[in-house]
């Protein structure tokens, strides 16, 4: 365990030693293990857009075996994904790589900015979990009804040992699509889902706007055209650096893109990517090697 | 046990030996027991569209002796009811025949695209069942209630060694009428079923229409106007064959149809066939004719 | 036990023993006892429109003895009422009467076809039941919010040994007011009940009238004009007389009616009436009389 | 014991000795003891209109113990009040009055006819409390709610020895405001109490009005001019006599009013009022004379 | 344990030695302790407005430790927040502050007058606080909703021990945002808290406004133009003193304010003020000066 690690888990003051077990796996995993930096490959694709859309450009991925292996031949820290998907592969691969149950799915033909349960904590402890997942949109007319879904699963978790990875997207309600991306919106995501007891969370990359107009005199005098300093404030408003902060992704992009995202998200202080379609999307080799540059970037050598 | 019917269980990997047991005993039954291919006989017409339009045509079908005694003596590998049926004649075909308990349904008043949950895991454990059956409308305003239903209902089942065959039917909400067939729909609805943790998943053979404007282009430059390729895509978006598939015969129809679609479904990898109507709305005579040329098709005689 | 009352027991094969039990109960009781035969007295008018309209023009029927006294005296072979009906007697009359406990009821202000919970299986042991009743509303918008109700209820009852009886009532939702008694519509509500795993099965007599547009093929070229074929189609449509089966009498009507009824559904092979208003609406007298006359029209001496 | 408070216990046949004992607790307490008759002091006016409107007239009222007090001194046979208030007060007194836990409450806020569960069995437990009250709203569109709630609430109370006093209040949905005292509503209210399975059962004095056109036709023929007979009729509603029933004396009005309503209660054979702001709006030394000549008046002695 | 916190705990009649041992343990803590007055410091703030505004005015605020660590260094009585903010703090500084646990959080987006639930009874014992805090929206079209959520979450506190405070603030259905001030309506607020059972009572300083047309005439004559008789109808509304009654200080004001506030509090017979964003809005040295003058207030030293 290094020190960087033992300061993390510190920061996890209240949790019973299962609980930070747990996350020093993930920690401890792979190559970045021990840097306190994490490359987490999210697999729930499938549930939001289908499977031809998320895998007909690479069909060796209709195949879960293939997400594993990619996840531990690249040296990432866990590997996240709906229940069917983990059910899988769970025992080829039992001891290989930490993974993380994604507990609620959406669907393309949602209405409405919510989610179904489609997994628990008991199936999280069957397959070996090293942690749980979970997504709310804060804003959404049924963001109340998320809360208090993993409200009630995230207590019972903790107290099995099981820390929360907690997706939080703004969405829905009163908030325009122009605003999810706002940095005032991120960062009061990522808080509240610090607030809610989450041990690591998971945002999207903010842009400069400000959307709330009760919020723009916060921000008055401070220069957040930088993506850095706005994973800063990020990191800020979770708990002061005190919790583990990832940032995802987004739909497939140029690969100098994706870099550039991770080396803001290092320079700011961020935790690390949580990145799906940028890797499965692609093919294995290319895949493999845009990792490898990722986790460099996260290690300092680039 | 067969070498095939191993390969198939050892898909199920994480799954306790009582719900791979139970699996065993439907793919070890009847005419095609070992095979990995399978002829369910589902009996839920009576909730859908009432005793009347379901057995007038075969008056004998009113008893639901007549239906066990049919799926018995055709050598089927399960028969599928909901609880009133089952219970009419667990006793007297005890040991007989692998039974699956559909465990929700409608009925033709509703109004909304949902179905009431009339019967649980405990019934199908005192019955003696090997598999709870379910029906989810992908699609639906309410899906995500159905999902969270069976989420509770499978987890529960799983833990006491029992399966789940899920079907998986694109229906209501924004969803219209003419795309419950679609590819694309169908092969959602399926991955849904997997990612779901389904261990039986049932859909309908699909059309060659793509519905979804977003995944037109996922399945463009491929040629899906051969059945048996369509039934191949399905069987792709069931953890590309990790899971058996079955598709549903529909409404009673000529024997020829009834024919090549099992023919389709056979060549393009999946694993059976769930026919009901075609059978009971039948002569027991007509139908043990027709049943007995299914199994030679999926048996590779035909 | 005679064999007669054998043959119906031997039907309700996968039930324990408990649930076979509190069935002889009220298959051996009262007059009919050993033939198969069943008079069922019902007294939840109090509930449905009020003490007044129900009781004002036999005012002695205030009392909840009396009901519990001329099911006794008229030599019936069960006594159904709500919770508080039940509880006022239970201890007077414990082991002289089989008593059904009326689980759900409505009242005169409700708007929609729905009911409430007023009783339970632990209210049904504690007073010493022989079985629970239940009513669904097919064709309600809530149809399938009763369903799981009882669904529960039932389920609940089994394992503590005793039997539903359940009231299909079809109203409310797209359902016509002049179709809730038609003949598709009254076999399609029995056979649902016996789906739902009812052991006894209440409906009204259903008309010759056929509502539903997808059914009338089924019913060509049958002629339903004789009450007694529409009784032998509701009884055929209950797993082919697998399910014991009892008529409701409606709204207090003249004798010689009432007697008819009888006839007709000694004769279509129904099991038996369960009439109320037709009782405890005339004088204790008159009432008694009319018992007398039905009771021999069962046994077949009229 | 008189052999006045045997017989009424007589009636609750069906109940527990802990029910029973809880009964005879309140029969047997205070001025009225023994004979059969109940004055009850409720005090749940601050959930119904706020404390100024209730206590402001008599500001010692304010406190909790000035109820309890006066309930003693008066020689009441129980007081009955919400959670906090009997917290406030339940050691101080415990053993000197039998209290009546209000387990739910509307306030002057509330847009529709329903109320907020604010206590439970437990807390009658632990607070020593005979009875638990509860509301529910004939006519209100969440009537089925309210009555599944006091279902379940009762069911637990009896089975640990707790009676149950059921306010019944006509209110809302189809039911005009004008119609909320009518005779036929009032004793169609009790009835449902009675029918819930409710011990002592709290309705308002109707007029003599008929509010449902059904109704008219049972009522027709019979003179309920006089007060005392639409008592007597509201008594007969509640199983003829067989369960305890009081009435609630509205709000405050000259003493006159309150004293004859007390006579026409008693020689219409009722049991007894349940009087509140016609108390602790009035100065203590005026209420105590109040109290004193209402409970003259139950003994006869007017 | 000195007389006067001896008197308030006496009050508190029904609790067990638990309850009344958490409110000591907040009664006896800091430079107040031993007087039966109170300072808490409340950080929800970040869950009400988000992290920017309700911290970057003062950058140390971000860290959970800065919060803790002032309520310490200045004194104050407990430390109330959300559970993600506890957690992150709970061990450092155990036994060091008593903590109260806000199990409900709204925020920004929130359309109706609601809150989630975001922490319970268990959390709060494992993160060893002293007690739990709870809002409620009088006049909400969702209060019943809310008040049955406190019924559930108090009751389970109090048989483990923990004393409940209850934010209780009129808002929503049918009161004008102009009447959340009201005297009447802060005064009926305040008593409901007391009815519902709370241990201490939180409210905001009322103005002299009347809303509620019915309520006019109880306030007739009396002459509520100073705040501290506004102060005094409340703790009268609160079981004329039997509960501990604190009031919050609003938004960020100028120091005199607030020190008049606290001076009418003490003059009225509050308990004491809860105060957020006056203190964490300001640098470290102005707030702790600030408190330092409010503890004088409530010493009586000013």
């Amino acid at each position: 365990m290094t020190p960087t690690v033992k300061a993390i888990l510190a920061n996890y003051e209240s949790d019973n030693p299962g609980v930070k077990g747990n996350l020093a796996r993930i920690l401890m995993q792979g190559r970045l293990g021990g840097t306190g930096k994490l490359v987490i490959l999210p697999v729930d694709q499938g549930f939001e857009h289908g499977p031809a859309r998320s895998f007909a450009v690479n069909a060796p991925a209709y195949d879960p075996h293939y997400h594993y292996q990619m996840a531990i031949d690249a040296g990432l820290s866990a590997y996240a994904a709906p229940l069917g998907m983990l059910e899988a592969g769970a025992d080829t691969f039992a001891g290989q790589i930490p993974t993380i149950l994604k507990c609620n799915s959406s669907n393309s033909w949602a209405t409405g900015a919510n989610q179904a349960l489609t997994g628990g904590v008991d199936d999280a402890l069957r397959l070996g979990c090293a942690a749980i997942g979970f997504t709310i949109y804060p804003g959404s007319d049924d963001v109340f009804d998320m809360m208090e879904e993993i409200k009630e699963l995230s207590a019972e978790a903790k107290s099995v040992g099981i820390p929360t990875v907690l997706w939080s997207y703004p969405r829905g309600g009163a908030l325009p699509k122009s605003g999810e991306l706002a940095l005032d919106v991120g960062a009061y995501a990522a808080h509240m889902a610090a607030l809610m007891g989450a041990h690591i969370i998971k945002v999207k990359l903010p842009s400069d706007h400000i959307e709330q107009a009760d919020a723009k005199k916060a921000y008055e005098g401070h220069d957040f055209s930088k993506q850095s300093d706005r994973v800063k404030h990020v990191v800020q408003s979770c708990f002061n650096g005190r919790r583990i902060v990832v940032f995802s992704g987004g739909a497939a992009k140029g690969a100098d893109a994706v870099y550039q995202d991770a080396i803001d998200i290092r320079d700011g202080g961020g935790n690390g990517s949580i990145i799906g379609r940028n890797t499965f999307q692609r093919s294995r080799e290319d895949a493999l090697a845009m990792l490898d540059k990722l986790v460099g970037i996260y290690k300092g050598e680039q």
